[in-house]
């Protein structure tokens, strides 16, 4: 079980966390629970790191890396005291239970400080204790390295520590309690219509994830994907003994009746480049990309079409809005050696995207997808597809009517 | 070097701090430094472990045992911020330095949570970090049992921590950095003309700190003598290089100008307790101080003189005032048992207490503090005397007039 910062963010969440952990306890299931810091409580820590040391993030090469291990011993802990808290909460309510810091199973990580992954859980001690009916409370976004020192793991660490937790004990499922009771076809702030799946697989997760549905984040699924780790995503502002059944994340041999599409997705953080009359000769897009990753620009659709010239080709792609400023900075620096006529960004751009694992095996599908938008009178800037999913790039302004329309054309409105 | 909760109450104190450990830092002189948590945050902490298990502290028997490990895990991270902070300002200033958690190092103690004891301390990769050039920087009032899990040391742990690190490293001196700079000969509140002094003996420092003395706790000064540390109190609240003495408590051995009498305490905390027309039998005395043992009354100075009847004796005694109450029950209970004819308590009583290791080897020291508080009209209801340590107890609204009156006697007056 793992509880995220709102669902701990002060005592009375904590005690109520506590009675969810009791309900679920019964005879025969040993229980681990990880849990995030307060809500607030991280920010806090950080700021005063940042007082102490400057701001240890964002700092180019050694002198970052150098902070960063002291960032990290200030930051975790906030999830320490949850642990601790809720150790005391369960035994006011008579559950046996004692927090396992990372240290004490240990949980070791590689060494890259405010970034590091998991690499090995020692489940010996810790599985015994879980055995012996006493509910494990462990800290997660963080472990230690080989050399004990604590590091953390960077945004969504905790929900990664719930998942390699669950994978070290061999646990039956994962059950990540958050602030939303699952996952759904779309955002249902778009669309009334939207439906709470009861079922969805890790791969379909993880194009979710890399839209941006902030339900889980990749890492984590990508971890439960290659570990065969079912999860669950269910709410944790429900009391105990109320239905929550939540959202199971699961390999697809798992889901019986496979849609052909499961969810509509949407970013609205792009920018579209657009690079127009680039000189055409072999090597110019390996030159372009290049560049653009160097600049660690985050690359994602790539459309490449004939300009008006002669010899020359428009190079159209979009990457995260966030990144056009040194997209834009590294283009222009090279405007001679890249060789093009001129530059363009367009801010006001979103991707929708439609996913299915059901895809795999159904013609057609991109059809439905165009002619939906078509009848909406909305333009299509740019298609990609890959196995399980399909998106375009449209105007920003058509978001909400693209994802209506697309949840409705696949068959996903709730009745 | 140790520094307590205020003077790493900010971020902008713990720079100063930083400040202080940079110019203490000199070519072949290896630093460790003790901390504690901000000012608060302990409280914070506190708060937080009582509200979600309970009061986990004065709660009787198993059932707080139960709780305190948790609470202890929750009440450290105090420390552990602090490291962090205090190692990246040390590095903002260009100190090689990191923080040693407890467990790194590690520091071992007895299972006594909230009240643990530090029982080893393992100094060899500390040690070469130290030896390396590196700053050391260690969490203070706390410990991991040998079965690792975290403990605090109880009230004035950090001053124990530092002692025993100290110890441990074979430090050449350790530094507890405070709010006061220096140990006065007597409270400077009280009269103009206390001194600081340059240095002072464990055995004096030991009677002072037991009266009340807030600048160092007995039990960090019992350690210090034990291992024979050099302890240097001096103020946090100057700027690196200003003069900061501070006052050396050390081996008599290490005084070359002994005077008779070092200081002079007070404690209005006190209440006398008396008993009057005791049945005079054998093992009377021994009735009523093991039941005020059972009922953890801390008896002090103690009188017995004749009564009234025949047969019948008065037993005065005091006691630190926050026990009268718990006397009071258990004598009352126990009249019939005991015999006696009267309970009286007064709490408007004050202890005065002149210390010095000088007195061994001096005679008519008593003589001076009868004839300078007879001098001043003060009525003297009971006395004590150590070694090293005369004390008297008298009306309580004469407690600075006392205290004035012995300093100018011993010739303690700054000129």
């Amino acid at each position: 079980m793992k509880f995220g910062g709102t669902s701990v963010g002060d005592v009375e969440r904590i005690r109520r966390v506590a009675r969810i952990v009791a309900h679920e306890r019964k005879p025969g299931r040993g229980l681990a629970v990880i849990v995030s810091a307060m809500a607030g409580e991280t920010d806090r820590l950080v700021k005063l790191a940042r007082e102490a040391g400057g701001d240890t993030h964002n700092r180019p090469g050694i002198a970052g890396k150098n902070f960063d291990d002291e960032y990290d011993v200030v930051v975790s802990t906030g999830e320490q005291v949850t642990t601790g808290l809720l150790s005391l909460a369960l035994r006011q309510l008579g559950v046996p239970a004692r927090s396992w810091q990372n240290w004490q199973i240990p949980i070791r990580s590689d060494a890259s400080h405010s970034r590091a992954r998991v690499d090995t859980i020692d489940s010996e001690k810790l599985g015994a204790a879980i055995d012996a009916g006493e509910v494990a409370v462990i800290p997660g976004f963080q472990a230690v390295t080989a050399d004990d020192r604590i590091t953390t793991l960077g945004r969504g660490g905790s929900d990664t520590s719930a998942v390699a937790v669950a994978a070290a004990i061999k646990a039956e499922r994962c059950d990540i309690y958050t602030d939303v009771d699952g996952v759904y076809t779309t955002d249902p702030r778009i669309t009334q219509r939207a439906r709470r799946l009861e079922k969805i697989a890790y791969e379909e997760m993880l194009e979710m994830a890399s839209l941006g549905a902030k339900v889980l984040l990749t890492r984590s699924v990508e971890l439960a994907m290659a570990q065969r780790v079912p999860v669950r995503v269910l709410s944790s502002f429900v009391e105990p003994g109320d239905p929550n059944p939540g959202t199971i994340v699961c390999g697809e041999e798992e889901i019986v009746e496979k849609q052909v599409v499961s969810g509509v997705a949407y970013s609205r953080d792009e920018a579209k480049v657009s690079l127009l009359g680039v000189e055409d000769h072999p090597g110019v897009a390996a030159d372009i990309f290049g560049r653009l990753a160097d600049a660690e620009v985050n690359v994602d659709m790539i459309v490449q079409s004939q300009a008006r010239h002669e010899g020359r080709q428009n190079m159209v792609f979009t990457c995260p809005d966030r990144d056009a400023p040194r997209a834009k900075q590294a283009l222009e620096a090279a405007q001679k050696e890249i060789g093009y006529e001129d530059l363009q960004i367009h801010r006001d751009v979103a991707k929708v995207s439609v996913i299915g694992i059901g895809m795999r095996s159904q013609v057609g599908v991109a059809k439905t997808m165009f002619a939906a938008l078509a009848g909406k009178g909305i333009n299509i800037q740019a298609i990609a597809t890959s196995e399980i999913k399909i998106s375009v790039l449209i105007d920003a302004q058509y978001t909400e009517l693209a994802v209506r329309a697309l949840h409705t054309a696949y068959g996903l409105d709730a009745v």
